[in-house]
């Protein structure tokens, strides 16, 4: 049987899982692919640390280059995660002739249009299943399952963090912060929340998603972000109240003026399935103009799930490894000279429909004065509600859902509405996605 | 740029789909191919019948041995359905080395073993996305998304016209004959309906499902099959009450005694993803072991959704038209001399959970005689209601849930209770997955 021998940089969660999952799956995965797979040599800080896997008949190293080097490893696979010493490591790999495998969300993001055009140039592949969704063959879906397809808009909650945490707001009726705490303690969060809770890491990966949705090269700069930390236990509830659930969404969505690319909370309906999805899981729904909208649903974190996206990519490559390079699959699915620049909307001209919460004194007149700001505006209400006061003297809420407007006109009328003397908080706005 | 020809056998609504998806994505299809695809020549039974697609620049024909037997067709489509001739008629193309694309489940389920073998013979393909679940990229996502893992089970929607039926029965409370009649007007039903209600056309998606799966030869004989025209409002309303949903579902599951496969209306807990997927949409739950349950959810019928499976095919076979034959991704995802004949368990054999409604007539000690038998079978019993008689002198209806039991066991306990004096008639039972 053809020997495929692999190098790991980086031996942590997925390198462990990924060493892991190549054991305990070998008999299937060689009679998938007639070859037998096997790690040899490994990187890793701390050669000492205790690992999740069994190392026996691996050669650990803290020197990368022992792999990069190596003349019989072929596929070199990179998790240590990080901007450097990753991206040199993998350029240096693609260079000797090696295919290359990443979990490496931020560096496809910000690097990918550099690395894949190295892949190309020396008849390699660059493969990044895992760097997306965890388990989830998303990639695949995208760049081959729906290929028949001009895909119009895609929209994911691809950080299982920030879904776990709005999924425990919603079921507990808690405050963003404890929860948070909560999911640090359980380890589903970081000691430094910023990439999840922000929108960062989501952003990467929607950005290429974007990429390879529309056959447009990366643009991670483009990507409008906004994190959850700012919703409340009240927006949640009313948003039930109304029909939706508050997701982090990703959404990237082609229109006749440019690409949006945009990472936010958001209320869908709660009849989508994608409302549904809770805890740590994932989802993408991907809507073409053949298929219509599609759904994947899986694991996007974890050793194994995570591995098992690396592993199919080494199975790929596996079944291609002498097959000249232009008949590999493209990096973003198109022919890299036949990817397009797009227009991206900045997020001001973005229409979307949005929830409205305003906090206001329980004066006559305001909620007229209020819906005749939003008419002068052009902005048409979809539903509206007034809740009494808390107590006596509190404000009052009024809950508004628009139609869909261009955000610098919600923008506008909202600087008015804010300038009313009944109005003394800033209006919450969350965008709506109807998902249709 | 390349030009791949094409031949159609077959230009009813997916034919036309296929047309229809192939020109309105040309450009971004060369864009992900490199080639130029062209459909040349179609046939059909009478080829002045109206069509929904543009025919021009496509030679119709009434004999599709015009289209076998063009040399410069490299891809030819088989969207007749039925057995003869479309069976001969793939056979012919495979052996005249052409790439054959297939909707027809019924004909890979059934001959696919063979069907496969003369395409590796004939070192071409014989691909089959669009056999399964429409639209859901589900044969790309088990044979290469999910390669990394053994699959434990699988559970799969993948009936739109079964699951459209049970949806409405849900909504609206009707008899499933009303249902299904309001289905064969709104088109979704065949004036034949047996195939789709009786769960013939589920067996043969789940048979090649459970091959990709475990790596097995096709075994359509084998598929227990049982339809949903027996369920009645009653049972999708205690259903409900007991927190679950019922769903026309297709089971495979690697136990250590056997292979389950089989085709049955079933219990879900409605906090599954897949308990919430209406109307005649499909999905599929794969769970692997190491990626654990992903799931997949789109439209299961249609002209273009399907052609959007079709239309993939042709993209996978166009980025490997000069590639030797044993690069290609196998039929069933394993390398066909690596496919293993392993045991089926018939029906008795499989363990389940159960729901159970008996009308009994409502005296003492009924209750106790029926739990008893139960028990002394050993089957547990998870939750249990009693059910006042609609009217007075009327039948008590019970409810029961089991926990898992070996079907053969049930049977004897049901057979006991069926002889009780209080017992006048025949239980209703209902098979049970947790899905987890």
């Amino acid at each position: 049987m053809n020997v495929v021998k692999v190098g790991l940089l980086g031996l942590g969660t997925v390198g462990g899982g990924t060493v892991n999952v190549l054991a305990k799956n070998s008999n299937d995965i060689s009679r998938r692919t007639g070859c037998q797979v096997i790690v040899t040599k490994a990187s890793a800080r701390d050669i000492t640390r205790p690992r999740i896997c069994d190392t026996d008949g691996i050669k650990l190293t803290t020197n990368p280059d022992e792999i990069i080097n190596d003349p019989d490893i072929q596929i070199v696979i990179e998790l240590m995660g990080g901007e450097e010493p990753a991206k040199s490591l993998i350029i240096a790999a693609l260079e000797q002739g090696k295919h290359v495998i990443t979990a490496n969300k931020a560096l496809i993001a910000n690097y990918g249009n550099e690395l894949f055009a190295i892949a190309t140039k020396n008849n390699v592949t660059l493969a990044y299943e895992a760097a997306i969704a965890g388990g989830i063959p998303i990639v695949k879906a995208m760049r081959e399952g729906l290929s028949a397809n001009s895909i119009e808009w895609l929209a994911g909650i691809i950080n299982g963090t920030g879904n776990f945490i709005l999924t425990e707001m919603r079921d507990k009726g808690s405050d963003f912060a404890d929860v948070l705490k909560e999911a640090q303690e359980l380890g589903y969060a970081e000691a430094d929340p910023e990439y999840d809770v922000e929108g960062i890491d989501a952003a990467h990966k929607l950005c290429i998603l974007a990429s390879l949705a529309f056959g447009m090269p990366l643009n991670f700069e483009k990507v409008y972000t906004e994190g959850i930390s700012k919703v409340t236990p009240l927006d949640v509830t009313y948003a039930e109240e109304l029909g939706y659930r508050i997701k982090h969404l990703g959404v990237a969505r082609k229109t006749d003026s440019g690409v949006e690319m945009r990472v936010h909370p958001t209320l869908i309906p709660e009849k989508r399935l994608i409302a549904n999805v809770d805890g740590v899981m994932n989802a993408v729904v991907v809507n073409g103009n053949a298929v219509g909208s599609t759904l994947y649903y899986g694991p996007g974190a974890g050793a194994d799930a995570t591995a098992s996206a690396v592993v199919a990519d080494i199975v790929d490559i596996c079944r291609v490894l002498d097959v000249p390079s232009q008949h590999y699959v493209p990096a973003l699915g198109f022919a890299p000279d036949k990817l397009q620049e797009l227009p991206i909307l900045s997020i001001e001209n973005v229409t979307t429909a949005f929830y409205l919460r305003l906090s206001v004194k329980d004066k006559p007149g305001v909620m007229a004065a209020i819906t005749t700001i939003l008419a002068d505006n052009g902005i048409s209400i979809e539903a509206v509600q007034q809740k009494e006061p808390a107590k006596r003297g509190a404000n009052a809420q009024v809950i508004l859902l628009t139609d869909c407007v261009v955000e610098k006109s919600l923008l506008a009328a909202l600087t008015d509405i804010e300038s009313l003397d009944s109005i003394n908080e800033p209006a919450i706005r969350i965008r709506v996605e109807s998902l249709e």
